[in-house]
């Protein structure tokens, strides 16, 4: 086993590496430019730790299958953020900002296209495995997508139901990323099923857990404006459970603050109206449950201890964040 | 040998035996609408004569390539919709009219990503090759639709940049369909050339014809406003070499019917200059210098002249229009 930041500079240079055409510049500049962002880069690195798991012995044959999740990644953001209408990503503007929305929308599209020719160049007698679970991630962040979009219009949005759009829009990538190494590395369908419970469900613990920083984070260590979701009254974890436990009076309050325009007034009335109904600790304690399902799916995983140390760090990493 | 229109009931029925989610409606609904306009579906019966030529015995095999070139198809209609601001499509509203810009760029990349679950479905052997096959189509298509966007900004297109676009932008499809039925059917690389050259011929002759028929094509016929393209500026072949014959004084006569606000006047003056320059000779020449391309390369196929009828029939039937 390598460790995990040799994998991490293999990626890298895999992106960097990567040839796409020049003509036409609209269609392939973003591409380039997108990808030259450099997020975290962690749904390619999952592939390659998902078939290091498994003892695999051609690492390197497992790069195509990264670039895939990772291009994919890319475009889902691309399209999201001309739907979400968003001005910045990693701190540079959005694709559609910078060109334009009918250049999103088709670079976006030529991504998952050049996606799909990263799962073409995997070892063809993978293909058919790797495209099946590919398809299944990538049809389950559209409908994600749709359902984060459909509940800013909704009065209230039941916990089940934001649970089942953070699994999809974002959780299924990192188990579906995970299971793709797995399948590389000849692992079974129990084990890859497991696999792909741990990446999920670590994916929801860390969603929610992204929800309760942007209240309780450190903003030295948070990297994002504490509050931000309060501000644009996002329906966060900690918000559903509110909208369900106040009382008639409170549920007034909660009401008028979309009318608030003080920021300061806005995030403490919220924070004490999360404070009232104890909230943080029934975000906290779902989060926890999430988690544990993660490491419990990746302990019944029947390959050695030592194997596991990569993934095991990995989701701590993920996991604790200074609030 | 089963006829044509047994292939294209197989193909309709497949398509109404589609199963669709029905969570989340936003993102399901659209594609079953616009699959639902029932085009010409011309591409879908390509695959299925593409195989058919092979005199391949298992056609049911190829439905599922069949539904993924539609699919492809009508993924490619909703984006370039969304793009070209179209209102309607097959004489109904277009999805970004009926629904939203985002609801058409989210159930697009559903719709694509479907496409994707179909080559999934076929043979495993033969997986690898097809999503070879179609990842290049896509990319090409995506290639020729921002060639199409960028040409409308320009002030003058050659000739060999504007059959490059329409070869990407509508040919290639052709082609691919084609070349998929033949590696259903096992035909070896030179019989898939073969097959992909004379579909992407056939299209290239197509869409000369279809250039020409706007303007000299019978109204009854042709199924579409007479002079649409000349009311729109539209970059056609006739337009390009025109802009390339006229002499100072009709160029300055041209650029001013931008200006011209009387649609019979503006198609009027137009088809003079065309008539001056005899751009619709050269145009038919170029027509049927590809059309003739395309017959050769499939008279040079090494199947029995028998085996051919069906695409000879298909292809008689695409470029004999009355004018």
């Amino acid at each position: 086993m390598l460790t995990q930041s040799t994998y991490s500079t293999q990626i890298t240079n895999a992106i960097e590496q990567a040839q796409f055409p020049t003509d036409p510049p609209k269609l392939y500049d973003p591409i380039r430019y997108i990808l030259g962002l450099s997020g975290k880069r962690i749904r390619p690195l999952l592939v390659m730790l998902g078939a290091d798991l498994f003892a695999f012995d051609d690492m390197e044959s497992t790069i195509p299958a990264a670039l895939a999740v990772e291009y994919f990644h890319n475009f889902s953001l691309i399209h999201d953020d001309i739907m979400d209408e968003a001005p910045l990503r990693r701190g540079a503007q959005t694709v559609h900002k910078k060109w334009s929305e009918n250049v999103a929308i088709l670079s976006g599209d030529a991504l998952l296209v050049k996606a799909y020719e990263e799962i073409a160049r995997c070892a063809p007698a993978k293909i058919p495995a790797l495209l099946k679970v590919f398809n299944r991630m990538a049809l389950e962040v559209c409908e994600g997508q749709q359902k984060d979009m459909d509940f800013e219009t909704e009065d209230s949005v039941a916990e089940a139901d934001y649970i089942s759009m953070i699994r999809a829009k974002t959780s299924v990538l990192l188990g579906g990323a995970l299971q793709m190494g797995a399948i590389l590395a000849n692992a079974n369908e129990q084990e890859q099923d497991l696999l792909f419970q741990f990446g999920v469900n670590l994916g929801i613990a860390f969603q929610l857990q992204d929800d309760i920083l942007d209240v309780y984070g450190n903003p030295e260590n948070f990297g994002k404006q504490v509050g931000g979701d309060i501000l644009c009254d996002k329906k966060t974890i900690l918000r559903i459970h509110l909208q369900q436990l106040v009382d008639v009076q409170d549920a007034a309050v909660l009401d008028n603050l979309v009318n608030e325009l003080d920021a300061e007034t806005k995030i403490e009335t919220t924070k004490k109206l999360y404070a009232k109904y104890g909230v943080r600790s029934i975000a906290e304690q779902l989060k926890d449950h999430y988690a544990e399902l993660a490491y419990n799916a990746l302990e019944t995983i029947p390959v050695g201890d030592q194997q596991k140390m990569a993934l095991r760090d990995l989701a701590q990493n993920l996991m604790v964040r200074t609030y």
